[in-house]
């Protein structure tokens, strides 16, 4: 009976991701090379992740704001490692209005520039620090090798910026917002344990002092970074003049911090989760949590979907009805299934006569018969316990994927297919001949307690992960 | 005492609403011309009137999704009039990742021509419609004259956009848009009364069959564009091929909708609300609606003004607390004002003594002494006061500022500093002449229930709005 739907995930992983995320109707690429269309299905994730991010963002004491799409080009060469590392990818507007402009602008890849020109104008005092904004926007990196949310020319994103009165404060505020902030969702919402550590110099945002960075397992054993937070030190304030009074009475430069977090969560959320029968998405973000399916609408079925998918939505559970009786059970089963929602009440005829239906985890494709009587409490506990469960399975990939070495020899084979965890001292020099055979240092942790940020000085303890990345 | 904050409204409205934007530190101009930045007060503002579109849009059945920022320059000119609309105003990226594009993009003015292209993939049977998305984003049409929040370079807004079966459906979807989503928000949340009605064929959107307009009085008695909502039949299915099988199996264009709100409602609710001592923000946007202003610190007010400051918060209210007792109360209490906090509480060493405090309401700056005892249950009463007392007042200065004339030359004259309302039969002819003076017809209702919507087709008995407008 089985068509097969999508390219199976051993076959070709990257043909699969493609499959899911046109089949699942998550998105289409857009008519500009490397641009995409989020389509109702993925953009109503995207809502989720975003409510998320934004809660823990205002409960670290950062307020949005919106600053212009568009900087003029003198701003992006003011910061030479910044301009530098974003030439390449800029988009250029040279006509306005009809008229060839005077000076070119560009369409923001990220807002430290512009966002430092005004905070030289809005910071006086040691009064007016720490100063938290945050805004959620669109930027645009011109790709050469697109691939739907996890490059793309133009993204969705969130990205803070703030100003503090010493280096400590920003240090501790961008380890704030990587632990409270980004660990937090990755793990707790969207389901991917996460390694939360530093970048290597050679990896470090352009234009920073230190970057700090949390790193996802895929489905096949890449990582993925799914957000980063850096320590800007005092780069930006000293070319854009933000400068404040000390209580003495004394002129300094801010210290800064900026970090984002993107549309890429998707990507994360497909490949972190997803098997051969389509997307999994974690309850906490699925936009339907549950499917109440009527096999067949006579003898009462239709109504009882819907009474029950009432008491679903009274206890606040995101439920659905489908009752589309001319389109195959199958069929529907099938498209649930691809479209990942995590459980799938199914009630027939002679289900009802019995007081019966059947449930299915979309997670492990269990299938169970429950009275209809008691299914409402016992759906609350299955989403908490799918919740869980995915989050468990993607853990023990990781750490069934990921092995211990001792040089850069075994550190690039181990990374072909997972994680290898390494001792910096010994694979540092390594780090550029290896990244030219496409592995890179994922990030640094301390030895003792891998999942606690390291200080941002090369301390001789640390661990390096390497892996290929997405 | 009081040194002038802002330029007083009957002196210099424009420049009055200038200082506004800038002293309560809700935008700033952005270094590219037209161009702007909302600061996180004003932005806080935006959130919320966006949450309240959000929930009424979603409840009329759309769901949000993401189109790209760029459109290719060809699909604006596959339709005639839409191009010829919009070609003044765009900005046109010509270089990308550094290299000339072979064909330039533009920077989307509206995106009815980039949704066409996927609808038209999207939507095949009558069983997919209808069809109802919406998208946050940010847009850009070059402004000449710019005015923050008013006509800006970039601006934010959503934009709504529809395929139906039928011409009926569209149209009923159209105003059920305009009454439902827009009217409402308007009228109840930013509490500024609206006319709701049909635009001219003069003022219609460009490629629209029809347009539909909620038009608010300003405090100079000028007109604002609140949000439109329009009828476009089948010219962009017919150019984009965006077809359906009716359930007779026939081929058909489907009929389509479009409607869009931006950070304009912003300078509505300034320009609306506002007086000569700032800003007045209904207390349903407000982003604090009450502060607690401890007028000294010592003999327990600052620990009473935290109490009750955590007490309106356990009940809802948005409370903030002020015990800057180093910056004198004068001035703390001129520059809450300005913010236009609704209410304001302060709390000296005396009222503490005697259990009292002194409640001021922000719109009609008047003072009430009350008792601490039973301050929350009476300040929620006063929330609700208030967000009533504006739009009356709104209301009050619109009929008033409202004049029946029955000639276009009188017209012209009552429409200097109000709205003239005229048979439209009778000023028909002479609209270009009007509009050449900066008199615009804003909108046409029934004669008969003026604040609900009229049929699209030129009936007799419609009245005319004429004004000046923003």
């Amino acid at each position: 009976m089985a068509k097969r739907v999508l390219t199976p995930q051993a076959e070709d992983f990257p043909r699969w991701y493609q499959d899911v995320v046109a089949k699942a109707e998550l998105a289409d690429n857009g008519p500009v090379r490397g641009t995409m269309v989020i389509r109702p299905y993925g953009y109503a994730i995207w809502e989720r992740v975003q409510r998320e991010l934004d809660d823990r963002i205002k409960a670290a004491g950062a307020k949005n704001a919106y600053f212009p799409l568009f900087i003029p080009e003198s701003y992006l060469r003011r910061e030479a490692e910044h301009v530098e590392g974003f030439s390449p990818e800029l988009a250029v507007v040279t006509h306005g209005g009809g008229k060839q402009l005077e000076e070119p602008v560009v369409v923001r890849p990220t807002s430290e520039t512009i966002i430092n020109s005004y905070f030289a104008k809005w910071v006086q005092s040691y009064r007016d620090l720490p100063l938290l904004v945050n805004q959620w926007a669109n930027v645009v990196r011109w790709e050469l090798r697109p691939r739907i949310f996890l490059r793309t020319t133009e993204f969705l994103w969130q990205e803070g910026h703030t100003c503090h009165a010493s280096e400590e404060d920003a240090r501790a505020y961008a380890l704030r917002i990587l632990h409270d902030v980004y660990h937090e969702v990755m793990a707790e919402v969207i389901g991917i344990p996460v390694l939360a550590g530093l970048k290597t110099r050679r990896e470090t945002f352009a234009g920073a002092d230190a970057s700090w960075t949390c790193e996802g397992m895929m489905g096949d054993g890449k990582a993925l970074q799914m957000g980063t937070s850096h320590l800007l030190g005092q780069n930006f304030s000293r070319v854009f003049g933000t400068q404040f009074l000390t209580d003495k009475g004394e002129s300094e430069y801010v210290w800064q911090t900026s970090w984002g977090a993107s549309t890429r969560l998707l990507g994360a959320l497909i490949m972190g989760h997803g098997d051969d029968a389509g997307l999994r998405i974690p309850p906490r973000v699925a936009p339907v949590q549950v499917v109440v399916i009527a096999v067949r609408a006579d003898n009462g079925v239709g109504e009882r979907c819907l009474s029950l998918t009432e008491e679903l939505r009274a206890r606040g559970i995101r439920a659905e009805l489908d009752t589309r009786v001319d389109v195959s059970f199958g069929r529907r089963a099938v498209e649930w299934e691809l479209k990942g929602v995590p459980v799938r009440v199914e009630l027939g005829p002679r289900d009802l006569a019995e007081g019966l239906s059947t449930v299915v985890r979309r997670d492990e494709s269990s299938k169970e018969t429950m009275a209809l009587s008691g299914l409402v409490p016992r759906v609350l506990d299955l989403l908490e316990e799918i919740q869980i469960a995915l989050a468990a399975e993607a853990l023990r990939r990781r750490e069934a994927r990921t092995v211990q070495v001792s040089s850069a020899g075994d550190a690039g084979e181990a990374a072909q297919d997972g994680f290898a965890l390494a001792p910096w001292d010994l694979v540092r020099d390594q780090e550029e001949r290896l990244a030219q055979a496409g592995i890179t240092v994922r990030c640094l942790q301390r030895d003792a307690d891998r999942d606690n940020p390291p200080s941002s000085t090369g301390e001789p303890r640390l661990v390096a992960t390497l892996a290929r990345a997405y």
